[in-house]
């Protein structure tokens, strides 16, 4: 008997609602309560990481399963991330997505998981945003208007629609796209709009430390999104400090909350979870707040099964053969 | 621009030559020198193990990276073993193999990976026969005639082509079938097959020892492809204990390995890793010898690649787009 799995590309992941940033902010919200709720069967991501000879990291390949188990659903997220992508005219990120059958395992659908990727990052901002912001925040300020950066303007702009928000990117043209799509500002001098804002988030490139801790005001919201994007002082006097998984989060040498927990510097019990913070209903008191997300499969998972489901409705997709009726079962 | 990748389902792979069982022989005992000159990077599997409301295991998903270096091809299988599937008509292992271009991260090929599975399971225990056996064998006897079993007679009947191989199955007809297209003959006393055997290889479902310990040669080499299929008395008494992993092995809690070794009834030194054994030429002297290996990402991307440079070659396969000419990249 054939067997056939759906593919979906990222034109029909786009026609199928990929860019409804309403709907992936709700997604991730909801991931994030079923997450607190005991519901997501997730280890920790494997690492495949590759190095030049010159012992220079080039990129890395992670294996990123997950278990939906309140959606049914389970699956796994193949993520490429290579640093010197964009000069060869390849993105950094190359992803692959496959919902599974928790019941029998049957691999359900394989997708483009690039641009799910991205969206579904922008949209944990945007999350992160809403739950930990004051209510008299009024200004906030975007850096970094690659993929990324592009799919956190769509969801802040939403998630916080109150807030003027800003976009800086040292390619002015890019910030001006974006800002023109989300109907927000661009930003010449970014130190001043840090200054003056109230959440502040980071979607650069960059390897080292883009907003001065000098900049940032008392009771700021920052995001990190990129990597190791504020200084150390800006980690060490928040107030409070949210991720997404802390072991995961720990275990990536690279990042500056683990390694200020292997200095002996950050103490592990003053490090809260996002997930907790929105079935909590959110932290928006006063004080300085660091949010450094990593990433989750179930994010993924979460917005790739809508758009599986809503192909089976609308009957988009290639179906591909498994098998046809091999005699080898 | 666009970007594509190859789609192989299993009737292509098996036109590329998934069962030319020589060259699936020859890749394992390629994989295993590999990895013994340290040319491989595997982590550990990950697992999501499903358990149904009464806390019996339904079945897992298991993520396998590894990286060829060597070769210069990443990837990944994502495997599904389900045990009540053939009684829906599906099969038990449900698994889907993506390469990756270790320079850029870039996925090259999604295929069919259950009918991989089964053949370099077979392959591996066909090398391990060829390394292990001494040169005097001259029976050896298969239980269980399923897929895997039936891989594992195309490769025994190849690696050791001078050795009488005899095949035993509940269900005569399939050990008659696979009996027939390996040259082999079919076993009705399964226990006499054994007591005059020099090569047992195990290949069934059954949870429980399906070989009694008292039934084995003195110099008897046990290869278990399934799980538990020797008793711990064998075990605990064989004079040379192989797996391919052992970290693996240890950390999957129903092997009876791994069982044995936490009980302390298992020294951890004694066990021996196959890919050296391969590496040193063989393991051909006296002695019961107890091989179980648990499989590795390793054996699946290498038959994987064989298969994709092939396709490249003929043209076989489908094209299908990540993304045409997005503006989200």
């Amino acid at each position: 008997m054939q067997l056939d799995i759906l593919y979906l590309s990222r034109e029909e992941l786009i026609d199928l609602g990929l860019l409804d940033f309403d709907a992936a902010l709700s997604d991730v919200e909801n991931v994030f309560r079923m997450l607190a709720r005991g519901e997501v069967l997730m280890p920790p991501k494997v690492a495949l990481e590759f190095f030049s000879e010159h012992g220079v990291q080039k990129g890395h390949l992670i294996a990123m399963p997950a278990y939906l188990k309140s959606l049914g659903v389970a699956g796994i997220k193949w993520a490429a991330g290579f640093y010197s992508n964009p000069s060869i005219g390849l993105p950094h990120g190359m992803d692959i997505v496959i919902l599974s059958d928790p019941e029998t395992g049957r691999p359900l659908t394989v997708m483009e998981g690039a641009l799910i990727t991205a969206v579904r990052t922008g949209a944990v901002a945007g999350v992160g945003a809403k739950y930990l912001v004051s209510s008299n925040s009024s200004e906030a300020t975007l850096v970094g208007a690659g993929v990324v950066g592009r799919a956190a303007a769509h969801s802040l702009s939403r998630a916080l629609p109150r807030v003027k928000l800003r976009i800086y990117d040292v390619k002015v043209e890019k910030a001006k796209n974006v800002a023109r799509e989300v109907g927000a500002e661009v930003v010449d001098n970014f130190e001043e709009a840090v200054r003056s804002s109230d959440v502040i988030v980071t979607a650069t490139s960059s390897a080292s430390p883009v907003v001065k801790d000098e900049w940032l005001k008392e009771d700021a919201v920052c995001i990190e999104i990129g990597k190791n994007e504020f200084e150390d002082s800006t980690v060490l006097r928040a107030d409070r400090i949210i991720v997404d998984y802390w072991e995961q989060v720990k275990a990536r040498e690279w990042t500056s909350l683990s390694r200020l927990s292997r200095q002996g510097l950050l103490s592990e019990e003053k490090v809260e979870n996002i997930a907790y913070i929105v079935a909590q209903g959110g932290a928006r008191g006063r004080g300085l707040k660091f949010f450094s997300p990593i990433g989750m499969a179930c994010e993924d998972l979460i917005v790739a099964f809508r758009l599986y489901r809503r192909a089976l409705e609308k009957g988009v997709g290639v179906k591909i053969p498994l098998w046809r009726s091999s005699d080898w079962l």
